[in-house]
């Protein structure tokens, strides 16, 4: 089975360090991980995004689920492009995975990065915009897409020294796609 | 055709309101615009949200194609709900459309929201990962998303004074699928 492995993990200094553990614990679980910087881009062609884009969409195609890091990138929620990716999948019918490595609920982290108020029962934001306040981690479509089309999202107990890196929730997800296997 | 109209739109507290404008330029050009608040959803419900995602799903599942809305949200990129359904109806093989009313490139957004450094010619952020710098408004999987699977995202060249309300750029989708249709 392939597994690709979406996440801003891409964007990370030592994003093919990165690549490489997380392949090498696909392996160790009997599957085949798809890591997009595997595929050999000449970032100094002009159309570099594009020939990312359609390698990226390939790798999908090829793909039989995906794991996607949906650790809070740059603001509240996951990343846009993981987070694309992951709908992505679901459309096309693949086994969806995903981990998040920020255990607070999402309310809870808008509440921390901006001024919130309550009205009539509802969370606003400081804009004046409704926060979504279900007791989820994150965006209701990005949650109940994993619970409907693969395995509910893993989240540990507590945050990892180092979110972005720590493997232990993608791990996780493995367990939760051998055991779908047997 | 009917058209999903997907956006942090509903988030707005005149969401109501702004969901019937959008309904009715969609109907002045020969369209069905649905939009998520039009289901019946009773948010007192303990498995509201459940309700929500298999309501919006079949919503995009009965729709030709969506326009989203993708203007920053909560931080420099579209908001994740859009994102995840921007990707699942391309994976599903509608046809994709999208506007963005901040006309700011992700690199300029992320540098004025957070202290970034170049290093060997790469945009860093605060945390020290990748600031993608392609020249694009967003990740490159939404914008190419849209080139391969629709239309190009629309853009206004400058941002108009209520960029979550403003229909300039959603009313001009709506003229390129109907140029489409032709």
């Amino acid at each position: 089975m392939k597994i690709y492995l979406a996440g801003p993990d891409v964007f990370l200094p030592d994003a093919i360090e990165t690549g490489r553990r997380k392949r090498e614990l696909c392996e160790r679980h009997g599957f085949v991980g798809l890591f997009p910087l595997d595929n050999v881009i000449d970032l100094a062609a002009h159309d570099a995004s594009m020939k990312i884009f359609r390698a990226n969409r390939a790798m999908m195609d090829q793909a039989d689920a995906v794991i996607a890091n949906l650790t809070p990138f740059r603001g509240p929620s996951a990343d846009a492009g993981t987070v694309y990716e992951l709908g992505y999948m679901v459309g096309r019918g693949k086994l969806c995975l995903g981990y998040c490595n920020d255990p607070r609920v999402y309310r809870d982290r808008v509440a921390q990065i901006q001024r919130t108020t309550e009205r009539d029962g509802a969370l606003l934001d400081e804009a004046g915009l409704l926060v979504e306040d279900f007791g989820l981690i994150d965006n209701l479509m990005i949650v109940h897409g994993l619970d409907l089309h693969g395995c509910p999202l893993v989240v540990p107990d507590t945050a990892p020294a180092d979110p972005q890196r720590d493997l232990a929730a993608f791990e996780r997800c493995l367990h939760l796609l051998a055991s779908r296997r047997r």
